[in-house]
């Protein structure tokens, strides 16, 4: 399978590229479409790489706009949970194939997931044509230890198959959900079969009281101690760590990936301490955390915001750019995300096309018209491994996706569709 | 001329629509169009009403990407304030007209504009097709009071005929760019003839600390001293109101106006006191401020952050709903703003038809759909005074309006438009 582009502009050059077994073969002003390839005219679009969802739960489409506005318990006690045993694989496939929709129109070509049944979520992306590093929420909190060693261990045998463009994770939910002598079996099995570890860390101050109450150390201490912190591991939040905490993190080469907008909505009540963890040198990610709390998949909006936060919370306008947004949100602020280092020769063909015409890249300097001005609309076409995913804002089948989703969703008994019990005043 | 919509969705009911000299004629499951009808086929779509920004200043599309990521004084005094001294009339109309071209694709029917040659920006709202109440910003720092007052004067003659969509205001720009006398004047000019009138109000400490030490008293108190707090009052920002000052703007009737991206994106260092706000009374709307200060003009972004805001300030996930937010964003909560009253009969046919396949808008309830999920590119159709704007994703003249605004952003020196120096290593 070949892919040619022709007529783009890449950091300002005006480029062709040709696309190889997934791989960026060709790249200059002169490539000349072969007859075996497939081909995309850009146009005159902007080429760039595309974006890496560092941590998402993407099944959890199907609840969105279910329960919104409720305190975080009550929203799990009496929304998510009691929905969630209900959860079937056929749910997650379907949630996961309507979240590589949204992905792919807003630009992701790669995310981090974290969700129950996930063979069901890489038969989705794969599906789809997206990458993801995919894991099963691990947790043994009421002594189901065994049980959840077994799924852990039978996740990674369905996951196996799952293709090239799937990784297979480990992802002990949290340390309050996980024993330490599971997080310690955790770590072993990461080691021992090479897997990454995803992992929620110091989303709440609840969390880091809890943890110094039973362990009388602070989270990402007593995560170390238990063998969990290595190059390996991608943290999520990490909204209350402290300096000894981000110099621990870098010290060990984890990757840390903030969720601004999932912080804000379930008001954890701190702004992630970036520059403190810039300055400590670690690698820090971009996520939308699950649409059941976000509840966009648009990377767009959260990079902006993330950058904004920033802004504020430093009082600073001056305090994060654009420049450095955009390489946090593509990935390149963490290489073991696992997005490609950069479109050139021998790299993965993953890549979007930018539309020409779109009023909030015209002006200005790019970086600024991507993170400020823009949203996931402006992307016209999503390239990865060399595949056209969306050709001008067209994506195959996502009628049938929707429909689907939709079928599941009402299946598990979720707030109907809308349409539906719709007589909200404010409405009309 | 009259309009005929069909097929709509209208607060969970299906209706047809239709409209005759701007305003709602019959509203119901059975309209039948007439033959003088213009049409527009919902075909599932949900109708909801426009959304209104509150404070912005429109022609700024041209700065763009100009300067961001600098500190707020360096911004102004290196970047903008030197290319404002050059902007001719013909800069404003293009670059308000662009505003107005990406408001009507993110559904804002109304907005509050304050800026130079404000007789371009009318013209440019009167042939974009929207509404808008227009005003020179006002300053008379530097003893430039005489010349002050006659550029107001001159410009509302200049106004006068601006069309029935258009309303003439007075916009002084600040307490401590306006003379207490020439605010005085102001408010009485204002009241004179009944002319609404827009001011930025506590956006910065400084301003507070200013005010206290010059006047001995906070900005919103200084503002009633001199006459100008009234229900025709538009206060932009508040940030660093007090409870004192709440109370007074409420019992005054004046409306605030909050811009929850350019505070964050300035470094104002609060945020905007809602709860207290709400619970004192006051009238509450929802703006962009200029597209130089933002950089986008997607008021669906915009609530999505006010509320995520509120609730991380109030440290409670609860602390503002999806329903409210949206009643903030479509101006219900400040009648003053000028929005309908709601999609009635003999209401004005102002509204917009959202996408029935949007995968944001197809789960759980419609107000969390649209103040998490959706952005503005759920907008498929714009309609104002009964004249479709946006049909289907098309405006017409499109083009037109990017090619001129990208012209006198040429001529105006701004920043080459992108495709040319963008060498930067993070967009490959």
């Amino acid at each position: 399978m070949s892919l040619a582009i022709s007529d783009a502009l890449l950091a300002g050059r005006r480029v062709g590229l040709r696309a190889k077994e997934g791989v960026i073969v060709e790249l200059g002003p002169n490539v000349t479409p072969r007859p075996e390839d497939a081909t995309l005219d850009a146009a005159g679009a902007i080429v760039v790489p595309g974006l890496i969802n560092g941590h998402t739960h993407a099944a959890m489409t199907l609840f969105r706009g279910y329960g919104d506005d409720l305190p975080l318990m009550q929203w799990l006690e009496e929304k998510i949970w009691p929905v969630e045993r209900r959860l079937e694989p056929e749910d997650v496939y379907w949630g996961t194939r309507l979240a590589c929709l949204e992905m792919v129109r807003t630009g992701t070509v790669r995310f981090w997931d974290m969700y129950w049944h996930p063979e069901a979520a890489a038969r989705a992306v794969h599906d789809a044509g997206l990458r993801a590093t995919v894991a099963a929420p691990l947790i043994d909190v009421d002594g189901r230890t065994k049980a959840m060693r077994a799924a852990a261990l039978s996740s990674l045998d369905e996951l196996a198959g799952a293709g090239e463009r799937i990784e297979a994770g480990l992802a002990p939910h949290a340390i309050y959900t996980v024993s330490e002598d599971s997080l310690r079996w955790i770590a072993e099995l990461a080691a021992e079969r090479g897997l990454p570890v995803q992992i929620h860390l110091s989303e709440t101050e609840q969390e880091v009281d809890d943890c110094l109450a039973a362990h009388r150390l602070r989270p990402a201490h007593y995560l170390d101690r238990a063998g969990l912190l290595s190059p390996h591991t991608v943290l999520s939040h990490g909204v209350w760590l402290d300096e000894s905490e981000l110099e621990l993190i870098a010290a060990r080469g984890a990757v840390l990936v903030t969720n601004p907008v999932a912080n804000l909505k379930l008001a954890v009540g701190r702004i992630f301490p970036y520059p403190a963890a810039r300055a400590a040198g670690i690698q820090v990610g971009l996520g939308t955390d699950g649409p059941g709390s976000n509840n966009s998949l648009d990377m767009f909006a959260d990079m902006k915001l993330f950058a904004l936060l920033q802004k504020h919370a430093a009082r600073d306008s001056a305090a994060v750019d654009a420049a450095e947004t955009w390489e946090i949100a593509t990935g390149r602020r963490a290489p073991q995300l696992g997005a490609p280092r950069s479109l050139e020769l021998g790299q993965p063909a993953d890549f979007l096309l930018l539309r020409a015409g779109a009023p909030e890249l015209s002006f200005g300097e790019l970086p600024a018209a991507l993170v400020y001005a823009a949203s996931g609309a402006v992307v016209q076409s999503t390239v990865v491994a060399g595949r056209v995913l969306m050709r001008d804002g067209h994506v195959d089948g996502a009628e049938e996706v929707l429909a689907r989703a939709l079928e599941r969703a009402r299946h598990l008994g979720l707030a109907a569709p809308i349409g539906f019990p719709q007589n909200n005043p404010a409405l009309a």
